[in-house]
């Protein structure tokens, strides 16, 4: 069991399962095979071809797009192949700064390979006796990864909201921070996976916060979400990170993260290079 | 102008160009086909086929490789073709962590397209008035890059020597700082480029620390590869990397990779997925 482990596992996939999800020209995500037969039955909307599903072009604006997906999905999540619709409208785009051509449920979007993005925070305790992080255990009634540790906050990107705002918004649903103290978070950096899912894919992109917590403060659960937090000096978390995978398993890259570059993981680590490679996959 | 521009400056090359260097059925490096041509010259020691430019497997040990190449780069030195010979060896080895195959001398490394690794220091100065960085000027007379802005301490990693003994021997050197100071420095990842030079290429990774510095401590010059220091506001820093190509092309990096980890560059930026990819390339 090494790092290298955790990232790997965030990292599976066959390229060759995949054909280009194209809006308005642009390829922004990839569709699984067996999924693009399933949309062939919708041809008003999805054009599939050998390689490429297309939006029909006769949808030329973001919400005549948006809405003549949303109505496909409906009926697929009606089937049960889309499971735990969130009612939460993420963006399709070409790239996180470019302006979104369409918004699309949440649920979705691993089935159409399209980016999703999540701000992620490492809550950090500096004490005489070295570093320690906050860890979330997730609710046991969770539909995703329940039961597993979790950074101490963490949250998807939608449409419409920045980034620093959902961060604040998230550290206090999540956690109980107070939103004068979750605005002194510090960006970090950012990483990156690409991971198969069941008839989809998730090339997604996480951006990383630290946020410095006074030693009297204690992060409490609002909303069901997570079931409890414990403070874990930096050596437990880093060995069961490496040892185990305990973790939801993109929240291992968000740590490993830390640990490079707070120093725990040094480069004396025979993988230091392909651990830091490899969190950028 | 842009951070974008100062990855991309380390990142130009042709992949068409280069040959597989292969030492002992390892591929350790690329070799430019100009330069593969004038290998032939030397057919007991290259084995120079179409897209690989072979060792002869003659050469069946760690001393009889470094031997035999240190002789033909001799000649290749006294041709002018070499320049800038220093007596240094690199290691020359699947990857950093792997026992190296055989040595090389640092100026024919890039010929050989073989990775070259250096350690990399960012010295870092916290005020009231928020975070200092002490600059490198090089020396008019350097030969490589003279006058160019550097980071505090930077060197490259030669054969036999720790990353950390390395980098507390550089400090002393290249900026007097005590070794008990630099033993305090902090690993903070890593950077990797590729670059095309001339008939030649350079594939490296650079191991970066983070040093914090107490107010009063002034780096002074030792070696006279710098020619003085100064310390300027963070965001004066980033002002000129991101504005200017005055730093020497690869300090960008270890400079940008700090600007990120401390949110000097924040995700607000358009290019910060870019930019923390590019990094890692």
């Amino acid at each position: 069991m090494s790092y290298l482990d955790r990232i790997a596992a965030c990292n599976r996939y066959d390229p060759s399962r995949y054909l280009t999800f194209d809006v308005a020209g642009r390829a922004v995500g990839r569709v699984d095979r067996d999924f693009a037969a399933m949309l062939r039955a919708h041809p008003t909307v999805f054009r599939v071809g050998a390689e490429t599903v297309a939006l029909d072009p006769a949808l030329a604006d973001f919400e005549s797009r948006s809405r003549a997906v949303e109505a496909v999905l409906r009926h697929l999540a009606e089937d049960g192949l889309i499971a735990g619709w969130r009612d939460e409208a993420y963006p399709v785009a070409e790239s996180f700064s470019r302006p979104a051509l369409m918004r699309m449920e949440r649920a979705a979007i691993p089935f159409f390979g399209v980016p999703a993005y999540g701000v992620h925070l490492n809550g950090i305790v500096r004490t005489d006796n070295g570093l320690g992080m906050w860890i979330a255990f997730r609710s046991p009634d969770k539909p995703t990864f329940p039961g597993m540790l979790d950074n101490m906050v963490a949250g998807g990107q939608p449409i419409g909201l920045g980034l620093v705002e959902n961060l604040i918004k998230e550290c206090w649903e999540e956690a109980s921070v107070p939103a004068e103290l979750a605005a002194t978070a510090r960006p970090v950096g950012a990483v990156s996976y690409c991971m198969a899912v069941e008839m989809g894919l998730k090339p997604d992109r996480l951006f990383n916060f630290d946020l410095d917590l006074p030693a009297d403060f204690v992060p409490v659960p609002r909303d069901g979400e997570i079931a409890r937090f414990e403070l874990w000096p930096i050596e437990e978390v880093a060995a069961r990170v490496r040892g185990t995978a305990d973790f939801k398993p993109n929240c291992n890259l968000t740590v490993i993260d830390f640990l490079i570059r707070h120093g725990v993981i040094a480069p004396d680590d025979p993988d230091y290079l392909e651990i830091v490679a490899g969190l950028h996959g």
